[in-house]
């Protein structure tokens, strides 16, 4: 048994579901697995994410410890996004999921033109 | 670019992502990683679960390619279900889950009791 914040999981990939499993934040860890970025450089990765959204998105993958934000004092503020050690950890968890999408397409699908990669 | 069924996805890691993270389907897959299973089986395991949404999991599993449906003629008809090769293909994804899940539960919360173990 698994307990985080008073919350119950019988197991952990449960746990790993509930955190991440959502489309959007796949997308920002898997674009930060490259290295510290931007705001606006994420906002631009995920083109078709609205900014409210993605503000959204970003506080929560921070409040659960993903990922770390830090603000420049500049003008404009500088507001830089990486991931924790924890949140570095999931290349292994995103690197399997990229493969066994690419096994799932080449059965039911094809796969055309450019691709993402692992990340190594 | 990656295509199914007429739909086009930029990363593999959407497909897998869309295809199975749900919280019901990943359970579902992870008992099958340990062999065939009946519908009565399945739904003991998954003690929350209604029988309208357990068939309707089972259902989409099958449509996409993850899971085998099987009738026996008896009375009662036995039904059984098992992993397709690609589903069992899931093996990896599920352990990388699970691995992560325990680490971030180690950071974060803690671990008391039995939990499940990885699918060997």
């Amino acid at each position: 048994m698994y307990k985080i914040n008073g919350k119950e999981y019988n197991c952990s990939i449960s746990i790993t579901s509930e955190i991440f499993n959502d489309k959007w934040k796949l997308g920002i860890i898997w674009y930060l697995l490259d290295g510290e970025m931007r705001y606006k450089e994420i906002s631009e990765k995920l083109n078709e994410i609205t900014q409210k959204t993605l503000t959204v998105k970003l506080r929560e993958l921070e409040e659960k410890g993903l990922i770390k934000r830090e603000v420049f004092p500049e003008v404009p503020p500088k507001v830089v996004y990486s991931l924790t050690p924890i949140g570095e950890k999931l290349r292994d968890v995103l690197n399997t999921m990229h493969s066994w999408g690419i096994e799932y397409t080449k059965e039911f699908g094809e796969i055309v033109g450019e691709s993402c990669s692992p990340k190594l």
